[in-house]
């Protein structure tokens, strides 16, 4: 029957829905369909809510080929830790694109959006990154800074890990839990320079709000994804990189609003026009890299389409498994 | 604790949560808010699904003073009922105003919109409507047509309900379900203009694209809720009526994109420049009807302020009954 709903909590979610390649397929079956025709993905719907110093994001997409859609609720809320609770939080809700009835609500409190965010930077990296990579420099010390090493390792097997950050000590711890993680070699490198020279990969997973990534820094061949910004008045890479490097958006419409393309859009350095998305690189209409040397830049804002994507990804895994709670409603 | 999350579906909330007096309270609250400062209520998220012909729509609402705030999805499939199924659904959320947490999920299937919609014409017709009303005219037959005359009810006793519907028979059906629910006289009138004649209130509640409402039937002193046009394109309302009435509108913002003044705005008949809202008139910013042969007009195109009262009532009621599931998310 479909008029059942199944509920799954961030345990059930953490049980069931591991960070692996079925988890970065799923994802990549997102970005697909994004660069195909009768995509429903509205602008972002964002409400402040200054007294509490927090804000909410709501995203939804509905995908054809999808039986479902993801309508997704992001707060984030800073004053939090103070009393000892997580910025961010949230659920997602996968609705039945047949009928609009809601199948599954996902109590997630933003572990899907972390994987997914995290497959999202594994698709870019497979897509894109040169095909051997020995070292991964992370710019970041956060748990989706960890999640994205953990990622990129699934596509690009790499050996070494070298771990920035502004704060030595969470560098350092980041940089054993990603070696215990992976049983790669992992350590934190204080000078951000010498971590990027490095490294065939680079991922900045920060909230910065100034270029962290500097474009003198920029070597041939290498690959970078940045993910932090999600919002204006966020950015990691120098807007000069964009010019430089063959540069893709996972979505141009969010890109430039959102993401590193405004940054260089406002400092007057993006003169390239339209640029690709990730699902022209995936579909073929983009060629992406062409060459060893080439310098690929994949910028993450975070889609509703990979929030529909890994909503049906988990209620499939949870259903096979029987987890979550079956409510007549 | 706060971590908890209640669960609750449409049996718990019909059961815990009646259209009654407390929820028309609850429901002005809103519109109070709506009239201060500090409000957050975002443009109206919508999808359009063209291959289900689908739509859905997002709506929340941050109010001063409210520990919680909604975010309300609500589907409308309108081959549905061809597999059996209703076109209308959805669900909503309570997030924490304080920590962003989510308080609450009321799987309710459209109910507490039902509910907030039909309290929101309650009041409108306490602040605006006559002191004595004899007879209702419900234009409509639907579900929000019943809703809509026993939510007046419960603020104008009046002793008498006509009902218009395109349909003889859904219109005599209508009549005898008030009848029984209010023990009133209810009988269908087929003709619109003798039915409106009668009536100190006219409710309607279709979802007509044209009038059916028109302006030569206006008669002193009478007051008409709108509730129908709830997107571009709806309209029930003669434009000239708007100018011909003291007309009210709920959210300016959303009634001049989709609502009644839209089509006033559009006819060209509309030269009263921003109209007053229903929380100017309950909190004395505006002074409504100031005369008993003035004609009022409320337009209700429905806001997520609604959605956050009704469901912070809501939530009031299942915790003092203990309703619902308690989950540990």
């Amino acid at each position: 029957m479909g008029r059942d709903v199944l509920i799954l909590t961030e345990a059930d979610l953490r049980r069931t829905v591991p960070l692996d390649r079925a988890a970065v397929d799923a994802t990549e079956r997102a970005f697909v369909a994004l660069a195909g025709k009768g995509v429903v993905m509205p602008p972002v719907m964002s409400m402040q809510i200054e007294a509490a110093n927090g804000e909410v994001d709501v995203k939804a997409a509905y995908l054809p080929g999808f039986d479902g859609f993801a309508v997704k609720i992001s707060p984030g809320f800073f004053d939090n830790p103070a009393q000892g609770l997580p910025s961010l939080s949230g659920m997602m809700v996968l609705l039945s694109a047949q009928t609009g009835l809601v199948e599954a609500v996902f109590l997630d409190r933003g572990y899907l959006t972390e994987l997914r965010t995290a497959a999202a930077g594994a698709v870019a990296a497979r897509a894109l990154a040169p095909s051997l990579v020995e070292t991964v420099c992370v710019m970041g010390t956060g748990a989706q800074a960890r999640l994205q090493v953990m990622a990129a390792h699934l596509v690009r097997p790499f050996a070494r890990v070298l771990v920035w950050g502004r704060d030595a000590e969470r560098a350092a711890g980041c940089a054993a839990d990603i070696a215990t993680a992976l049983g790669v070699e992992a350590r934190a490198e204080p000078d951000a320079a010498s971590a990027v020279a490095a490294a065939q990969i680079v991922i900045t997973a920060t909230p910065a709000r100034a270029p962290i990534l500097r474009a003198e820094w920029l070597h041939p061949g290498m690959h970078v994804t940045a993910m932090g910004s999600d919002q204006d008045g966020k950015g990691e890479l120098a807007p000069e990189i964009l010019s430089r490097a063959l540069y893709i958006a996972d979505r141009v419409s969010q890109a430039e609003v959102m993401g590193e393309l405004r940054g260089a859009m406002r400092a007057g350095v993006w003169t390239g026009g339209r640029p690709p998305e990730l699902g022209d690189v995936l579909t073929g209409r983009h060629p992406g890299r062409t060459s060893p040397a080439q310098i690929t830049v994949c910028d993450l804002t975070g889609t509703g389409a990979q929030d529909t994507a890994i909503a049906t990804h988990a209620l499939a895994l949870a259903r096979r498994a029987g987890a979550g709670l079956r409510l007549d409603a």
